[in-house]
Parts: C-alpha cells; sequence; structure tokens
C-alpha cells in the first residue's frame, strides 16, 4: 500500500525529501519501500544520500537495489564507494550488469564513457520489421530510449532507425530499408562539452559511443547532457571570477573558504602589480592628487570592459563558435571597438574632470588614457582566454583576474605615465 | 538524384551552408532542391537566411513550404515576416496548419506558447491498445514525440502513457491500464527560463502545455529546451558584466558598441562614485601618497570577493536552487565569509606593506579595510542581485557593475576613513 502511494510522485521529488531525512528516517523508508521503487528513488538522490542509505543496509540488499539501475547511474553510485566494497559488489551482481558496470568505472566521468549507458536496443540491420518490433516489444521496457534503435551489420554501429519509420513500415520489409545510415556517434573518451555541442546541434535525445572499431559501447541520453550543459555553464562562470565549479549557495562555510580563498590569494598577488605600478609614480601623485581620485575611474572602466569582452569569448569557445584559426579577424574588431567606446567615454570623462578640477590637460590624460586602457582590456579580455587554450588550460581558469590585472597594470601605467610626461601643465 | 544525395546530410549541416551562399546561389539551390527536403533546411537555417530565402521566393510556393514545417519552427519563421506577408500567407496555407499557427504566434517567444509546437499524439484513455498503436502508427510519422503518448479523457490532459508500456501491454487492455496519471504540465504563459527547470528535473523528453481548463494546447521538446538553456545561460553571463544577450563573437563592430557602450557610460557614472568618495580623502592622501598605492588592492579584492559571491549567487538563482524565503540563512554565510577571507587576505597584505613601507599602523589599516571591504562584498555580491529580483529585474542585469561600485565606494570608504582617523601614526 505504501509503494501504490509512493508510485503516485515523482521519483525525483521523493529522492528531495529523503536527504533531509535522519539516518533513521532513512533506514525506516528504505525498509517500507519496495526494491524496485527503491532503485528508481536512489538513482535520483544526491551523492551524500545515496552513500548514507548504503551504508545502512547490507551488501546482499544494495546488490538487489543495484540489479535494478541502469548502469550509467550504477557506475556513478559505485564510484562513489570505497574500493574495497566496489569490487565485493561487483562479484556479487550478475554478470550482465557487473561486466558493463566494470567496464564504465574505468572511464573518466566526464567523457562519454562516464556518461553513457548500456540500456540501448541495437539489432542487426537483417532483420526484418516484424522481428524488429518483436524484440523492441520484449526488450523495450528495460531501455532508456525507445524512439531510436541502432542498427549493426557485423557488430558494427552503421545507422540509426527511428522507431516512427519502424511502426509505419511493412512488416515485411528488413530494418536496413528504414535505417539512417548517416549517424552522428562519439567516442568514450571525448570530452562531454563537446558532447553537449553535437547533442544540441543535431536535436538527438541520445547519441551512441562507439569504438575505434565502431562497436557500440553505449549511448548518453539527452537527461544527462542537459546536466552536463548546467555543469559545464555553471562552471564556466565560476572559474572566470575564481569560484570552483563544486560550489553553490548551499556549500558550507569552511567548504566556501577552502574554495575561494586560494583564488583570492593569487587575486592579491595580481593586485600587488596594480599597486606597483602605482608605486612608480607616487611622486607625481604627492603633486597632483587629484590623480589619486581619478584612478578609481581609470580602473573601473578598465575592468568592465575587460570582462564585457571576456564573457563574450568564454561563451563563444563555450558554444564553439570560436575557432583559433579565424580568431585574428576578431582581434580587429576588438581593437575599433577599444578605440571608440573609450574615445566617447574617455570624452566624458575628460569633460567632468575638466569642469572638476579646472584644467584642460588632465581632462585630455583622461581622454587619452581611457582610450589606451579599453584598448587594452578588449585585447586583453580577447587574447587572454585563447592564449589558456592554446596552452591547454580551461580558457575560463581565473580569466577575470587576469583580465583585471591587466587592465589595472596597463591602465594605470598609461594613465600616470601620461601625466607624469605632462605634469609641467596639470600641477 | 540531387535530393537523394542531400538527404546523406543533416539538414542543419547543409543549413549551415546556405547561410554562406549568396541571393543567387540561395535560388539556384533551392530550384535543385523538393519542398520536403527544402522544408526540413529551411526550419533548421539562421533566421537571416531563412527571410532571405523567403524574400526570393513566391508566396505560393512559400506556402508550399511551410505546409512541411512542424509549427513551433513555422511560427518563429513567420514572425520575423512582415505582418501584411504574414496575413497573406496565413490565409493561403490550409485551415489545419493557418489555426494553430495563428494561435501560436499571439504568444510572447520566451514563453510556454512560444515554444510550444502542435505535433504530439493525444489519445483518449478508452482506448483499447491496439487502437493506440493503430493511431500511432499512422499519425506518428508527423510528431515531434513518440515516446510520450498524451492521455485525455474528456477533452482534457489527464496523464501520459510511455510508449515502451503500450508496445508491452496485452493489446485487449486499455490505454488506462498503462497511463501515468501524475503529469507535469505548463500553462502558456510560462516562463521559458522555469520551464527548463522542469525538464531537467523531471528528464523528460516533452513537456505538455495546458490551459487553465486542462486542455492541451501543445508540447514542448527537449530539442528546443537545450536551446533555451543555452540562450538563458548566456543571458546571464553577459547581462552581469553589461553585454547584451544579442552579442556574439560574430556580432559586427556597430552593433557591439551600440551593446556595450550604454553599459559602459553607466559604469562611468557609478566610477564616477568611487572617485568621488577617494576625492573626499584627498588631503590625507597627499600626506601620505602610500595610500593611493594601496588602493588597487582594496578595489580589486573587493571586486573580485564580491563577483565571486555574485556568481554563485546569480547561477543559483538560474538553476532555482534559491527561493527567497529561505535567503537569510546565506546572509550569514558570507558575512562569515567576507571575515575570514577578508582576514586571512588583510594579513598577508598588512604584513607586506609593515615591510614595504616600515610603518605597522599602515598594516593594521589594510588589515582592517580589507576585512571591511570583504565583508561589503559578500554582503552586496548577495543582497543585490536578490534585491533586483524582489524589484522584478532580472537578478543578472549588471550585477557586476553595481557590485564593484558597492566595493569601490565602501571599500575606499573604510581603508581612507580609517587612514585619516590613524593620521597621526602613518604620517
Ligand atoms: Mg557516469
Ligand atoms: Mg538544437
Ligand atoms: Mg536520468
Ligand atoms: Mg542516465
Ligand atoms: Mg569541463
Ligand atoms: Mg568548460
Ligand atoms: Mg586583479
Ligand atoms: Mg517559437
Ligand atoms: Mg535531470
Ligand atoms: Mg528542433
Ligand atoms: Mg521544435
Ligand atoms: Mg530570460
Ligand atoms: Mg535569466
Amino acid at each position: 500500500k505504501f509503494n501504490a502511494w509512493l508510485e503516485e510522485f515523482h521519483s525525483i521529488d521523493i529522492a528531495e525529501v529523503l536527504s533531509e531525512l535522519s539516518d533513521k528516517e532513512l533506514l525506516q523508508f528504505y525498509e517500507l519501500t519496495n526494491y524496485e521503487n527503491m532503485a528508481i528513488i536512489l538513482e535520483q538522490a544526491e551523492e551524500k544520500t545515496q552513500v548514507r542509505l548504503l551504508r545502512l543496509i547490507e551488501l546482499e540488499d544494495e546488490t538487489k537495489l543495484f540489479s535494478q539501475m541502469s548502469t550509467d547511474n550504477l557506475t556513478d553510485i559505485m564510484g562513489n564507494l570505497p574500493f574495497k566494497e566496489r569490487k565485493e559488489l561487483l562479484n556479487r551482481m550478475k554478470n550482465n550488469k557487473s561486466g558493463p558496470v566494470s567496464n564504465l568505472l574505468g572511464y573518466d566521468t566526464e567523457s562519454a564513457g562516464g556518461l553513457m549507458t548500456t540500456e540501448y536496443i541495437a539489432l542487426n540491420e537483417g532483420l526484418t520489421i516484424a522481428q524488429v518490433l518483436n524484440k523492441i516489444k520484449t526488450i523495450g521496457i528495460t531501455t532508456e530510449v525507445i524512439d531510436t534503435i541502432y542498427v549493426l551489420n557485423d557488430n558494427k554501429l552503421v545507422g540509426i532507425a527511428d522507431l516512427r519509420n519502424i511502426l509505419a513500415a511493412d512488416e515485411k520489409s528488413l530494418l536496413r530499408d528504414v535505417t539512417d545510415y548517416n549517424v552522428v556517434s562519439v567516442l568514450p573518451n571525448d570530452d562531454q562539452e563537446e558532447i553537449s555541442l553535437l547533442v544540441a546541434k543535431y536535436d538527438l535525445t541520445a547519441i551512441p559511443v562507439v569504438n575505434r572499431k565502431d562497436q557500440l559501447l553505449g549511448i548518453i541520453t539527452v537527461d544527462d547532457i542537459i546536466d552536463v550543459i548546467e555543469t559545464e555553464n555553471t562552471e564556466d562562470m565560476f572559474r572566470m571570477v575564481g569560484v570552483s565549479e563544486e560550489e553553490s549557495v548551499h556549500s558550507s562555510l569552511k567548504n566556501s573558504i577552502k574554495k575561494r580563498l586560494p583564488w583570492l590569494i593569487i587575486n592579491l598577488a595580481t593586485a600587488f602589480l596594480a599597486s606597483f605600478t602605482v608605486g612608480l609614480f607616487e611622486d607625481i601623485i604627492a603633486q597632483v592628487v587629484a590623480l589619486a581620485a581619478a584612478m578609481p575611474i581609470v580602473a573601473g572602466m578598465g575592468g568592465n570592459a575587460g570582462t564585457q569582452t571576456l564573457s563574450v569569448v568564454i561563451r563563444g569557445i563555450a558554444l564553439g563558435e570560436i575557432d583559433l584559426r579565424e580568431n585574428w579577424r576578431f582581434v580587429f574588431k576588438e581593437i575599433g571597438l577599444g578605440l571608440i567606446n573609450g574615445a566617447v567615454t574617455g570624452l566624458l570623462t575628460g569633460i567632468i574632470l575638466y569642469f572638476q578640477y579646472g584644467n584642460p590637460y588632465l581632462g585630455l590624460i583622461i581622454f587619452l588614457a581611457m582610450i589606451g586602457n579599453l584598448l587594452i582590456a578588449g585585447l586583453a579580455g580577447f587574447l587572454i582566454p585563447l592564449f589558456l587554450e592554446l596552452i591547454g588550460v580551461d580558457p575560463a581558469l581565473a580569466s577575470a583576474i587576469f583580465v583585471t590585472t591587466a587592465t589595472d597594470v596597463f591602465g594605470f601605467f598609461i594613465f600616470l605615465g601620461l601625466a607624469k610626461m605632462m605634469l609641467g601643465f596639470i600641477s
């Protein structure tokens, strides 16, 4: 009765409630729930809750739960268990489950292999539609994807067949008659970010993973691709400003400190570069203290213009819109953008400073400095992520910290350097 | 023959080539291609290319192309045509197409109604499985989703049936026997961002759109949801730093200026606030010019810490993890984070400045200022997006500009204010 009632809810909603339960309540829930329901719910639960429940129950029961799970989720769960327990569980599982899972455990979690599942329908192209329909009826119930049938020839993936076409076809015709031989697939070590771009581009509900011999190893379903997209987007946004992608608003204070403090210390080191640049001109500032008051404008504008360009570039790389070969074209645009935006905002600032301090040369200096500053901002916002990508580092990694350092250092240098050159006119 | 050859490619790949063609070449391509292929390719093409081709061909041919398209894509295309042409085309189209399309044209493009399509299978729960299978065979070929059948009772959406269960069921049993009556649906005016969270949470391949009477109006497919997710992510990342979501690395110089300059001018206005704050302390800086050299450290650290918190909050809001009711709990974490990160980086900075200038009080000032600064950074990074959301503005909108203004203004005020109070010890 409890189980019938449970089935009226979505498993993810129940899984979310589980994470709020104490160990004792969790065990009580487990005892009331049958293996089938428990497996579905546990698949959807947070890692922490998964591990917590598995700690509480016997190896034998774990094995029973695992037999009901799809191999991709099972692999993720087992990946979080201690090596010894994992080995013991694999030994206890049936071969048709332990085989795929121990294979999947070997892949990087952010690769195609780490995302794929083995619950798909793959049939030989020589089968008749009647045979195909029979197979689908029998094994379809346990697969993750039903609208696409993977078509094999000589154990190689050669195409895909749309269930719509299969259902509409004559029962005596062959699977090969409704097969689309133009199939998009990935290799097991391909990176999840690139895979997500393919799924988005070709509007797929699943993408097959094959080895170099074109043998089908698994499929990655679109629901898991959506999670990849969200994770990669979080990663980019966070890394850009020096936050670890594992943080969230729910992270503990201790965890947040551990994740952010290292980046703040790196930022501190770069801030000292800017401070050092200003220090070079201390004598000038002592004579014209208005320069100190204008410094935040130089830094603020350079920082904002730089991160504008940076965001466009990081997003362009993430969406596969920027290609290293055609980069140079964009550099010229950034130069033009820096010159024009710098001239407009520099003119405004120059006029205001002129009226504020009654000195036209101070206005001229900030006008010129702003042009130089926004030019640097555009170049740094464009070149820093591309340089990071070129040396094989994530282009988003702390790039905002590097960009603002560049705009601070060069911005102050241009501004205070010009002031030094024109000192006679402004002091 | 050309059409058979075309079918060996994915329509999106051909669509991408089309955007490179001149008008003349485009027309040549069009003339070689049959309506069916052309419709599929045109659905996938860029807006610009779609409009360009439609300019080149007759109304009658447009109508023929349109008859082959799914209603969601057709609505998007027609939305870009002049009102008069749109009306004329609707008149020429068959009723079973013009009806849905003119309905869909009425919805906001970022709402459920603007995203939905009308190519789904909805059947009465009283049908037998044999009848259901027959229907699927006939109409399945033209639907966007086949793995989910929408189940109606009295013209209301009451549940969904998984094709897997239908295929496995006895032919004499009823559709209601395999129906899941717990269905997740959205209303036509619901925002695309919230819909994408539901699709991600419940792992759906499509989500039904119903009116207040539970009548099924359409479905939104997961491929379109992926585009929504990418768009919304771009929007957040761009808006945060003052870039319009319509920009990309491929935007023209003129366009990029138009999109970014207004934000730079807003940023300039806020930078003057920081400049004004520093101006209040010009006499102090004139006496202790080392303060000017330390200012970039204050600004840089506050800005970075503030945008760290900001990114976590913006992402938390986007992923539906932050809820206004439970916010206050997180404020305390941000306060703790600011205090601790401020103390650690402040200590480091204080020690360095002490050795650099040989004055322990300067070190003490920066130590205290950094704590205050990072506290403000955490609070601003947390409260500004929430405040924006509260007043009904996109929480990402220019929030980095506001946060860095807050950290600049308060950071300088605390730092220079402390210096003024302790002037006797440092000058
Ligand atoms: Mg995995
Ligand atoms: Mg797509
Ligand atoms: Mg899933
Ligand atoms: Mg999965
Ligand atoms: Mg990654
Ligand atoms: Mg990435
Ligand atoms: Mg910096
Ligand atoms: Mg639309
Ligand atoms: Mg999901
Ligand atoms: Mg589509
Ligand atoms: Mg669509
Ligand atoms: Mg939006
Ligand atoms: Mg948004």
